[in-house]
């Protein structure tokens, strides 16, 4: 390694040190902070990012990316100064005061919504809003797009998909799981849900979660879990990957399909390849891929006949009494039920991606300015009853309950239906390889596990998303193998 | 305030970004991280510690120091510029590459010490204590001082106090804390501790630690109990200080003894006024008022007849069923039972001060170069011999067992018997003002923190310790008040 390298090495140092402490910290405020300590903690947490974007931007950074771009032998470095530049260059179009002004911005809509959605009083929040959205546009055109304004937001989340990429899958996606919800919902066979309540305590859940965690692989000396409100999985460090959920002592789902959804997402961070620990690589390529791997365990594994096959027996091992006297059959056929719902992260695996549609374009048509922030509710309302079969009957339930606008985040919503119809796709490549469900039904998800980290994990950031597509699937985005997926899953289940 | 006092202001801001984070990553460090994540984190807390030093040594630091000195109205700025001055000068004081050899040596150190102790082999540890001493010798000399050279170490952990303060109070201290161990030796009544076995599982133990530190008045909004190996209590901010505990499911007084000690602590830390928020005197004043704290809740409140009189109840209603036949006379004696021990911190309130004074003997003439590192296991066990009675049988159980040596920690040690002696005296003016036994039995400890909050907490480091103990028992410290109490208390239990 040469000096300068090495120099590089020792600012990356630095930047990880932020890193790694600001991710502490909103572990933290997450999972353990008490009520009076949030205050002081959120001017810890602005500072640090302050001091992460400065050095982000520095004349230091600019100058290692001068002189080690396209100049160094070494493969990651020259990844890693790619990574460098993108970031640098992203942030360096924003002028200074207008990235502060924005940053207040955010913490304040924040905190605006949640009142807002507590009372579903979108009035309230609308002006935050659409200050939020003027400041998108503005940044959107500071980056630059070719074709759609739309498309520089995008980029911010799922690197090389633009609007061309899913106006090109989203609309026969939409089409076709319409279709089949409209023969679920006509299908007389209906999964009875009500064989699922009765009091699951807390201690318990949390027993069933750490065994279905050490199942899939997920490394303990190298994580832990914790409980929180709004679950997550976070990386501190390659070594320090850590998964949160929630446990609803009425209903088991929210944690069990919560814990593993999140340990597919810290099994992605858990595996990334020791040689690009310390750069930006050691990060996992998009919020698209990332979502693909939790969604893969959530769905592809967890919510198969196969899974519950092999492990209804170890669920009742710590479930309540009442499940002794469920059939497993009865069982799988209600975790699987399809049922629209007004609330996204509620929603089936059928109907979620319409949700996902719903805001991706309102939020395309905000951006482009061909709606505005006042229509929304009414806008929302209508493409519920026109996408799900239902109308919201009040903002809480409809357009207020989704905190990433208020943060600022658009151009997210989609990552969740691609990474979507990514797990679909690898699903099916694996599927050609290896018999999942024999493996699924042995119990032992190692094989599972290796080749998620062969062909997904270990690269990091080292390829962009559609990249790894391409590679993994030998094809590119194809929407058929959700729909597919979805056709037999529920074709069996509601003997369509 | 003036501009520049507002600047001097946002300075403090960045420090104590950096305070407040650094605190937070040994928390976790102590408590939360999984196994693998350690590595990484301390190159992390080493780059944070790192920026602030350079913070409070910088031109900047300077520059408010002696614009502000002296010419602020304000008494907390006043006070405030007189903290970072003493700050900025220690530091200034050490060439910069000594200080970084030196970090290195304590955390080379730290690890080694952990070995050796484990393997009771002291040559091991040897060459890197000497070297610890070494650098030790040149800071003191750096640092300067009047009579003593170990006196510039003592003003690190106790600002005020010299050898002369310490060797005026200590052979009195030991003379009578021997004749009285003496008398208890030779006394026919003994306490039987092994009514105190049996199985107290973890969670029962952590039910009763947090009904006794909601008892004793400390804030859950500002704080939280978890688990540790070495129990703790630290201040991330003033609203939010945490306590840590340790469970041995054979032996509950660990966890109570230990938990009460340091919600002592801790309510130190949560009663700081507010006025001084942001500052550094938001902080204990030094350790010996610190332990004063913690000493006082645990030996003054929590192992009185008194507090068990009116909790007794309440603790069988957590323990173990066979402590519903233990009555409550007999368990009062067995958890006050005085027994020459080899380890410190598993000492009995008459015999702590003793561990204390030969470590303040030996490290006193290891600095002023009367005795070498290498004489240290002998010297040891020989004034173990002489002061407690006992001879350890090998370096573990002697001279290894505490960490602080390793870690450079030199003049630390008498604060333990000096936040002894100040509860003691503190016990002795409340008395004058209060029916404490009364107050305790009744349950209510809320006049009794209160007391401690308005003499003592509220000011952090506006007062220094002398001046505080002065202050509040209009008397210079007096180890006679500590005496007074252990001759006391133990007649009654040994019926001397």
């Amino acid at each position: 390694m040469t000096q300068v390298e090495k120099d590089f090495q020792d600012l990356l140092k630095e930047q990880n040190a932020y890193k790694e402490t600001i991710m502490l910290t909103h572990w933290d405020m997450r999972t353990k902070i008490p009520k009076k300590g949030v205050e002081q903690r959120s001017e810890v947490v602005g500072f640090l990012s302050e001091k992460l974007h400065q050095l982000e931007t520095s004349k230091k950074m600019k100058y290692f990316i001068d002189v080690l771009k396209d100049h160094s032998d070494d493969e990651v470095i020259q990844k890693t100064v790619e990574t460098c530049e993108e970031n640098y260059e992203r942030s360096r179009k924003i002028p200074i005061d207008e990235y502060k002004e924005y940053v207040m911005l955010q913490s304040k809509s924040e905190s605006i919504w949640q009142e807002a959605r507590e009372k579903a009083d979108f009035a309230s929040f609308q002006p935050y809003l659409e200050k939020l959205v003027d400041y998108n546009k503005k940044f959107a055109n500071y980056w630059g797009y070719e074709e759609h304004i739309y498309d520089a937001l995008l980029d911010n989340y799922e690197p090389g998909v633009t609007v061309k990429t899913l106006d090109n899958v989203f609309p026969e996606l939409r089409k076709s799981l319409t279709e089949l919800l409209n023969k679920i919902t006509a299908s007389s066979v209906t999964p009875d849900p009500s064989i699922l309540q009765g009091h699951f305590p807390k201690s318990d859940q949390e027993a069933i979660s750490l065994a279905v965690l050490e199942k899939m692989g997920y490394d303990f000396s190298s994580g832990r879990l914790d409980e929180t409100i709004h679950p997550f999985a976070i990386a501190l460090n390659q070594n320090d990957v850590r998964v949160t959920t929630r446990y609803d002592e009425s209903d088991f789902r929210t944690a069990v399909f919560g814990t593993i959804h999140e340990g597919g997402h810290a099994l992605y961070e858990q595996n990334i390849s020791k040689n690009l620990a310390g750069t930006p690589l050691s990060d996992g390529t998009s919020m698209g891929i990332h979502e693909s791997q939790s969604l893969f365990w959530e769905n592809f594994v967890g919510r198969t006949e196969s899974f519950w096959n092999s492990h209804y027996d170890l669920f009742k091992s710590y479930a309540p009494k009442s499940f002794q006297a469920v059939p497993l059959d009865k069982f799988y056929r209600a975790v699987n039920e399809v049922k629209p719902s007004f609330i996204r992260i509620e929603a089936d695996e059928l109907t979620y991606p319409l949700h996902i549609m719903i805001r991706y374009e309102l939020e395309k048509a905000l951006i482009n300015g061909d709606i505005k922030v006042a229509d929304l509710p009414g806008l929302w309302n209508e493409k519920m009853q026109e996408y799900v079969g239902i109308t919201p009957t009040n903002d809480r339930e409809g357009v207020l309950q989704d905190i990433h606008w208020s943060g600022g985040d658009f151009g997210y919503f989609p990552s969740y239906a691609l990474g979507y119809m990514y797990a679909a796709q690898f699903n099916h490549t694996l599927r050609k390889k290896m018999d999942i469900d024999k493996q699924i039904a042995s119990g032992d998800f190692t094989p599972i596990k290796e080749w998620l980290t062969k062909n997904i994990h270990q690269y990091g950031k080292m390829k962009k998303p559609l990249e790894i597509v391409k590679d993994v699937t030998d094809e590119n985005l194809n929407p058929n193998y959700l729909v597919n997926y979805l056709t037999e899953k529920y074709s069996g289940i509601y003997k369509l």
